[in-house]
C-alpha cells in the first residue's frame, strides 16, 4: 500500500521530508544557464530537468520523497511538460516516491481523464497527487477508484499555506464548522482501509504556517496522512509543525522547496546540489529535534 | 477588452454559446478510428487535432467560442497536450476566441506560472482560463494581473453543475450566505473595469442545472459575465438557463461539449461534423427562443 510504503521510507532516512522541486530558470546559479537563451522553452526545459537530476541524485538517500509543482513545467509549455515527465521517471529509477502537485478538480467524467492521466500507471505515473475539493464527491470518486486500482494515493487540499487561504476556508458554517473542517470530513469520509501504520492513502494538504488548525485537524483525522507545504520560505519552522504527527513522531511528511533547491543563494555558492544537500540535511534535524520533544 | 470582443462575437453569431472541444478517443465514430492502435498516444492525439479541426471548420461561423477541457489531453501525455496547443492556435486562426477549461488554483507564486503558461502570450495563450477560487485573493492575484497585462479573461469557479457541488459550495455560513454566494462576492470584488456592455473580464462559472442559483446570481453580480455549463448531456435546457442572462438577453455563454462533438450518436450518422452543426444550430433555436420569451 503507498502510503505504508512512503512512510516505511520516512522511518528508514528518519527524514519526514519531500524535496519540492518547483525547478525554473529563475532559481538556478547563473554559473548554470549562461549558455543559454531564456526565451528557449526547449533550452529552458533541458536546464530544469539536467538541475533536477543533479539534485535527486544528491538527495535520493537523505529524503524519501520529491514533489513536482506541475506550475513551473507548464510554464515552459511542452518541452516543459516533457521535463515534467522524464523527472518522475528519473525519481523513480532512484527509489523516490513522486507526488505531483497538480491541485486538479472538476465534475466526474472530467477528472476520469485527469486521474488516468497523474496517477494512472501509463502516462505521468505519480505515486500521490493533490486535488481540489471543491466539487464534493463525485468529481473525487474518480481519483478514489483509481487508488485503488493503481495503488496510488492522494493529498485533498483542507487547509493551504497561504495568508488568503482564511477568506474561504476559515468561513464559520451554521453547525460551528469551519469549512475547512468540512473538508477535513469529507477527506475522512473519502478514506480506504488504513494500512500498518494506521493511515490510508487518502491525505490532506495542511499547511505548516497554520499551527493550531493542524494540532487540531491531527486530532481529527485519525486515519489521514498529511501533506504539510509552507515550512522554510513561507515562514513556518518544525515547532510549528511537530503537532501535526502522531504520538508515534509520523502522520505527515513536510515539503520544502525554495529552501532546498535555491539554498545556494543562502550560502552564496554556485554548488546548488550541495547547499540543497546541506540544507535538507538541517531540516531534516531541526524536524527532528521538534518530534523528539514532542515524544518527550 | 477580451469579455466585449466575445459579446460582440455572440451577437453577431446570435448564439452565446461555445462548442466543448472534450475530444477523446471514445467520442469519435468508429469509422473515424479504425486505422489507429488506442495504446498509441501519438496516434490518438493525431486523431483527436484532426477531429478538433474537422468541428472548428464546421462550427467557426456559427459560434463564437470554443471551450477546451485540458483533462482529456492530459490524458493523452505529451502528444495529447501537443494536440491541445495545436487545437487552441487552429481556433484562432479560425477567428474563435478561446476558453482553455484548466481549472488551476494554488499559491501566489505557484499562481504567477499558471497564469503564464495559460494565459500569457507565449505558450498556450489562451483568451480565457477557468480558476479554482479556494486559495482565495493571494492565489488569484497573478491571473488578474496576467488579465490586465494581456487582455485575457478568467471564469471562476462560483457554483459548479454536478450534483455534489451541494457538499462544500451550498453549505450555510454564520452570515446566512451560502459558501457559493460568498466565492460570488469574492469575484465581484476581483472584477476589473467593466467593458462597454458593463461585464468585466473576470467571470464565474454558473452550472446551467442550478436554476434558482443562476438566477439570484445574476442580480448578484451585475458585471460578471457567466461561464454556464451543464446544458444537454448534464441534464439542462435552455429554460433552465435564461434567467442567467441580463434584460438585453447578455450576460453568459453556455457550454456544450457530448451533445455537440458526439452528436453524431443520436443522429445514427458518422458524419459527425454534419451532426455536431445541426445540434448546434438546434441549441441555437433552443437558446433563442427562451431568451426571447424573457425579454417579452
Amino acid at each position: 500500500m503507498i502510503t505504508d510504503k512512503l512512510i516505511d521510507k520516512i522511518l528508514k532516512t528518519e527524514a519526514p521530508i519531500c524535496a519540492g522541486l518547483d525547478t525554473h530558470i529563475g532559481i538556478m546559479p547563473p554559473s548554470f544557464i549562461k549558455d543559454i537563451d531564456e526565451n528557449n522553452l526547449q533550452q529552458c526545459a533541458d536546464k530544469i530537468y539536467e538541475y533536477n537530476k543533479i539534485l535527486i541524485d544528491a538527495l535520493c538517500d537523505l529524503v524519501p520523497s520529491v514533489k513536482l509543482q506541475i506550475a513551473y513545467y507548464e510554464k515552459y509549455g511542452i518541452p516543459g511538460i516533457e521535463a515534467y515527465a522524464k523527472t518522475i521517471e528519473y525519481a523513480h529509477k532512484a527509489g523516490l516516491i513522486v507526488i505531483a502537485d497538480v491541485k486538479r478538480g472538476d465534475i466526474g467524467s472530467t477528472c476520469t481523464a485527469y486521474a488516468s492521466a497523474h496517477i494512472g500507471s501509463n502516462i505521468f505515473n505519480a505515486d500521490f497527487m493533490t486535488v481540489n475539493p471543491y466539487f464534493g464527491t463525485d468529481g473525487m470518486q474518480p481519483f478514489l477508484d483509481e487508488c485503488i486500482k493503481s495503488d496510488k494515493g492522494l493529498f485533498v487540499l483542507v487547509k493551504t499555506s497561504n495568508p488568503s487561504s482564511s477568506e474561504l476556508q476559515d468561513l464559520v458554517t451554521e453547525s460551528g464548522d469551519k469549512i475547512y473542517e468540512k473538508c477535513a470530513d469529507l477527506v475522512i469520509n473519502w478514506g480506504n482501509k488504513p494500512g500498518k501504520y494506521g493511515y490510508n492513502s487518502i491525505g490532506a494538504v495542511v499547511g505548516a504556517t497554520h499551527k493550531e488548525e493542524g494540532v487540531s485537524l491531527r486530532k481529527r483525522m485519525k486515519n489521514t496522512f498529511f501533506l504539510i507545504p509552507g515550512y522554510g520560505a513561507q515562514g513556518a519552522g518544525a515547532e510549528d509543525i511537530a503537532g501535526m504527527f502522531d504520538d508515534n513522531g509520523i502522520g505527515g511528511i513536510i515539503n520544502s522547496s525554495r529552501g532546498i533547491i535555491g539554498a545556494w543563494q543562502k550560502e552564496k555558492t554556485d554548488d546548488f546540489a550541495k547547499a540543497a544537500y546541506d540544507a535538507t540535511a538541517s531540516m531534516k534535524m531541526d524536524i527532528k529535534a521538534a518530534l523528539d520533544k514532542l515524544k518527550g
